[in-house]
């Protein structure tokens, strides 16, 4: 990873040749927004950026980039939280901002191919229109692109009933960074002719190649939706409601948890029209039953309350209409806007087998119960993946740098023994990568840096993410720090 | 890939001191069944048989095989299509005969954990008493064994509902070559900590790593169901009732085609009590719903029906009682094993998109019907799987062994040029992996042919298989072939 070349005058040129003067640019004032993602903390100057708008463009930078040894940083909405668009190294980010149509919708297959530029809500709502579904819904889906989505295996709530990004990806159209254009899968459900490229660029966080086209499954639209809130007395009462609904063979469409800091967080920022109910309870449980037959769902949605009312449920909040129900989905939704305007914070985004997630939760006041540090944390409980925000408060810096990297430490092996995961849905990115090695033994890690290897002889893809490299602390002493 | 080594007296014998003399033979009689699966024409010979009980006797093994340089064919049931588990370098076969535990159901999170030598059935079975489901079901479901179905990523008839067998396998344990253990994934729907190792290993056809556990999602037992058949006066009636059937937003839980060529095959085998309306048509559909709400699955039952008399179904038959749904199946079922029956056959497993069903049947006829070949095609209409059976009939063995190879060319590069693939469940294996270069690119192929060096740089897993290495002809020659 060491030695990268800088961007010299003449790859500008070059790059200026290849997409045209208007389409590449070193002026700061764009460049800056470009150094940074929604991850607390971090800001890197890339040296140049670049906007192509086809797949042979992509392929002139990339092998411009990779014969200059320039580092590439693939650039979506920005939208993550694990550092991964963050130009550690300098180079050249390479954006999707002009890769932007949806190709096709093909209502025949079900099966919607894009661009990487593509927002994800501006897909999910052309679908809608013809009665179909892409579930995938990261809480940034106004805004985020596919592309970021596939490169980070985006999840979000639905993903506990329709799975995460991975599960509808059907084909990719990508660049290596030679500049070859690869193509795996296609408008198939079943394909098993070599290994499953497809999925090994999914969740690859731009490491390995450039996402140019993406091919999507859909579904049908589910009609129906009913939704209730319920708060608890105690995050193990939530967790066994949790239980008893999946164990009455229901799979709701959205399983939230929200711990007590989470609920007053919200609280705060939601101010009066807080329901009374839930203020103040230790935990609370957003429910979601979707599907296309309404009475079929009253049954589910009827097990969902009662499974809530036997685990011991203090209140059972029932959406009668679609607006009741968007005001109890803001409840979860403003978590993290409260979070990021409290103070600095650093979430990790942990996930356990779903049953584990009292015991995960306690790990982590175990860890920072002592140190005196907060955390606000919520998550999608129907598949374990919590989001854990651990708060700088009053915390002064000297003491917050010294303890923090080992609280994360100490949290991610806990987790790790309880069968879990570094990360469910945010990637590993920057912020994460130190902490890979805490889950993955030598011989997995290893692995992984060959298979870079193989797409990326040269290590200019997205350098310092993903893998740990020994750098992640240097690095992490080169950025600019947001000021809260 | 040249140069293995010879099975010397020296390493059994410490195969012998690593899984006790019991568990390791040369016996010829034990060595020949283990020379071939269940696709046509192929047998070799393996040079030693280890029945390995756990992962650190499999993982001495593949040390030893490691240093030796000796050949490793990974072996479940031998159920495959498609010579994966044919030893065409001989070597040893590492069976998980006797890794066959299922060592969890996990109730609470919808999860099983298995050893690879479990039948699929059998886990199918155990979880059904507790009310959950393992959907994927291929046709040899009632003996082939769960480590088999991970390595080729095995489908069937529902996976048009609920997916192949990628997308159950949340985890993995893994042997490397070299003798390491590695883990992937875990009980956990969310995890995005580094590429996708487990993806990449299943459907890697043993080429890879030997799995030793495997991590699967289970789903909740879909407790009703129905199932109709329905007779078509052409292929591309019986299309166009699938695409109605799709757009009346139903998701059938299986969706199968026979053509008149597999009807007629079936109706021979059946003999009497073959359904009158459906014999001599020249399509039908077998097609099923299933769910937990009966009313709800009656709703979409009568679309289903509509969608088939819409599209000019001459007949539908409803299946009244669980015993007539079962007659129903047994026509689809009786198919494989009536081409079986006939002749010497080459079946192939291609998939295009849904819609493009009769297009490939048609490229087919068109391939096929200049050569005087017949053919008796089936398969997965919902996902655009078919099974295309080539009938050698009585075509001289010299035509035959001249023609098949350029006929099956050109059917792939025809499906190829439909957006289809060489194989949609069967895998690549053997038989089909001179084909490779028709449908993926050299960036593709050398992507694939790196991957494969990461994991076994000297090339012991399961030589000869997945990736074409110009040997395909030469190893071809080798093996015996059954008279028909």
């Amino acid at each position: 990873v060491a030695g990268f070349a800088r961007v010299e005058p003449e790859l500008v040129r070059a790059l200026e040749a290849a997409l045209g003067a208007a389409n590449v640019t070193t002026d700061r004032a764009v460049l800056e927004p470009l150094g940074r993602d929604e991850t607390e903390d971090l800001h890197g100057w890339p040296e140049v950026a670049c906007f192509p708008a086809t797949t042979e463009e992509v392929s002139a930078v990339l092998r411009l980039a990779n014969e200059a040894n320039v580092p590439i940083v693939p650039r979506a909405a920005g939208s993550g939280l694990s550092g991964g668009a963050v130009p550690v190294h300098g180079g050249i980010v390479l954006s999707v901002k002009r890769l932007d149509r949806i190709l096709e919708i093909d209502e025949e297959n079900l099966i919607a191919t894009v661009e990487p530029g593509v927002i994800t809500e501006k897909l999910q709502q052309a679908v809608e229109e013809k009665g179909l579904f892409y579930p995938p819904d990261p809480a940034s889906k106004s805004w985020c692109n596919l592309g970021g989505n596939v490169a980070e295996n985006a999840g979000g709530p639905r993903c506990v009933k329709y799975g995460v990004t991975k599960d509808y990806v059907l084909g990719l159209e990508a660049v290596l960074p030679s500049g070859e254009v690869v193509k795996t899968g296609g408008k198939l459900r079943k394909d098993v002719t070599g290994y499953d490229l497809t999925r090994l660029l999914v969740g690859s966080e731009g490491t390995l190649a450039f996402l140019t086209k993406i091919i999507l499954e859909l579904v049908p639209y589910p009609q129906e939706r009913r939704t209730l809130m319920a708060p608890f007395a105690s995050v193990r009462e939530a967790a066994a409601a949790v239980a008893r609904v999946f164990q009455a063979r229901v799979t709701p469409c959205a399983c939230e948890l929200l711990t007590k800091a989470a609920i007053a967080a919200a609280e705060t920022r939601i101010g009066p029209g807080f329901p009374p109910e839930v203020s103040g309870a230790e935990a609370c449980l957003l429910l979601e039953v979707d599907g296309s037959d309404a009475d079929a769902l009253e049954k589910d949605f009827l097990r969902v309350g009662e499974a809530c009312l036997a685990a011991g449920a203090q209140d059972v909040l029932v959406a009668q209409s679609p607006e009741r129900a968007r005001e109890l989905w803001r409840i979860r939704r403003t978590v993290g806007e409260a979070v990021k305007r409290l103070c600095r914070y650093r979430e990790l985004d942990v996930a356990v087998p779903r049953s584990r997630v009292p015991d995960a939760l306690d790990a982590v006041d175990s860890v920072l119960g002592p140190l005196g540090i907060r955390h606000i944390s919520y998550g999608h409980a129907g598949d374990g993946n919590l989001h854990v925000n651990i708060l700088k408060d009053a915390l002064p810096d000297a003491e917050w740098t010294e303890k923090l990297p080992r609280a994360c430490a100490a949290i991610i092996e806990k987790v790790v023994a309880l069968g879990g995961t570094i990360s469910g849905e945010h990637g590993i990115g920057l912020v994460q990568k130190d902490l890979m090695p805490l889950q993955l033994g030598a011989a997995e890690l290893r692995l992984m840096r060959e298979i870079k290897r193989v797409f990326d002889p040269r290590g200019i893809m997205n350098p310092g993410k993903l893998l740990p490299d020994g750098e992640g602390r240097l690095i992490a002493r080169d950025l600019t720090r947001r000021i809260c």
